[in-house]
């Protein structure tokens, strides 16, 4: 049996790696050559629940036809967000929390979406579907990513179900899920040691509404100010970003951990549809969203909507 | 709470009309205000299953948007199979076991597809993990679209998981599979009744593959010559349909469910890629397919590479 490779979105995040780890356990489990992998690096918080956990991060890997002929997603269905050369493999599984969009197979496969707060709440029912325990140091992972995806459980996103399964995966892993939670998000909110470059690039998606495309970056702060502190460079880097990508829109998210609130910087000839969208007036190409938090279930379906 | 419409595809088979009232049975059950509906006539295998098991066919809905927002689609999930109006409403779950394609949502939902060869075998999942005991007129239901989509566990597309569903079902409906399957076959594959349109449109879906639309239409029958005698009837049907729909090629396959074979006729400007695709020659607008009964494992996905 040839190798089957695992993989999150690009700019992984937490949820994508633990999720492409845990996941290529369970099939390694059930009898499947899998291996995790990872399309991008691997941000703070993410090394620090590996870290935690004792785990090496995934193998980088680019181009996913040189190795493989068949994959499983795992956090993405996008194929825009997804290996370059997706097309060229066989997706033959999906697991994600996501909408569905810019995804298509000759054949059937299997797909599992829940509209759940992360890829990890449903992976913990697959393990117990397939009668496989989850050992302690994955149990870790899928934790992690959980309060990763949830802000520890402030994310509108947050489900009972990834509540629950994070009280369940916190007790198997032996910690504190509050305590470790916001160690975590520190850990990931920590952006002094980042570049210009990193802050725009970290956690960007690309998106696709209408004839438009558009680009959502976002990152988590303590201290939101100094990251505005920057808003002029990064504003360069967002301009390139959608010359060369040819964006209507680009819209970059610093949300605060600690408060719940997000301010955004936009940019792009349809950056004048977010006032509208968000009731939200835009000054100096920035804009107050209180209350926002979620890129997935307050940024994008309004976007969506408001460019289709 | 607002009703939620369950539906399968147009031209409704039995799996799509079963699968729509067993999952608004047990959604029901769920606590949610679900009702099946079909958007076509019913077949008389179909009719066959619903008489045996005492049910009412569902109710014509043809303009879902017209009675409410949100629909669950079971069986199908590409947006040309679906109600005419399906962008208007949202789509809050989709349960099938076909490819994925032409499906996008601008949020997350339940998206449950398996590899598996109908519909009802990841039904009988949901039911257990939910913990809703299937009632015996229900599973007699959801044993006859197995029985359906599997030609009696014969075709390609029945796995391991079908058969096993199937035998659980049975004992819980108290009916023998085999003796009930081939009666139920049986009234679907006579065609006795059926006028030229009927035969082309009973169970006819449009796909689409790189810039090319085909339409796959498939009788059952016993005897496969009685209707290949209307053939040059049935050509003027199919070019009628290729022009107004735009069709590259419209395939009419009549298989035979005894032998397992099918014969089919090909129409549309694209008709000559079927011989390389099937390695089969085409006389008189006509190909021999061996051994070939699954218009979704050993059709679509041949002619979708072929035109891609």
């Amino acid at each position: 049996m040839s190798k089957v490779l695992v993989l999150g979105h690009k700019n992984p995040d937490t949820d994508s790696i633990c999720s492409a780890i845990s996941y290529a356990y369970l099939k390694n489990e059930m009898g499947m050559v899998a291996e995790p992998i990872r399309l991008g690096e691997v941000n703070n918080e993410t090394l620090f629940a590996l870290d935690t956990f004792k785990f090496d991060q995934p193998r980088l890997v680019t181009q996913v036809a040189k190795e493989a002929t068949q994959v499983i997603l795992v956090d993405h269905n996008e194929r825009q967000q997804s290996a370059d050369d997706i097309e060229e493999v066989q997706v033959i599984e999906v697991v994600d929390h996501h909408r569905i969009a810019n995804f298509e197979t000759t054949d059937p496969l299997y797909f599992r979406a829940e509209p759940v707060g992360c890829t990890t709440t449903i992976l913990l029912k697959l393990f117990k579907e397939n009668g496989v325990e989850v050992p302690s140091n994955i149990a870790g992972l899928m934790l992690s990513a959980i309060i990763s995806d949830s802000l520890l459980f402030k994310s509108p996103t947050c489900t009972q179900q990834d509540i629950d399964a994070a009280a369940e995966l916190a007790k198997i892993a032996n910690v504190d899920a509050d305590s470790y939670g916001l160690d975590l998000l520190k850990a990931g909110a920590d952006l002094s040691n980042k570049t210009l470059v990193d802050l725009i690039s970290l956690d960007a998606k690309e998106f696709e509404a209408g004839d438009h495309r558009f680009e959502v970056a976002q990152v988590n702060a303590i201290d939101v100010e100094e990251v505005m502190a920057r808003q002029k460079e990064l504003e360069v880097l967002m301009a390139n970003a959608i010359s060369t990508k040819g964006l209507g829109l680009f819209m970059f998210v610093v949300t605060d951990i600690l408060n719940n609130n997000s301010v955004a910087i936009v940019l792009g000839e349809k950056a004048s549809i977010v006032e509208a969208a968000f009731n939200s007036s835009v000054l100096d190409n920035r804009v107050l969203l209180p209350g926002v938090v979620s890129r997935k279930k307050q940024i994008v379906p309004v976007i969506t909507e408001a460019l289709s």
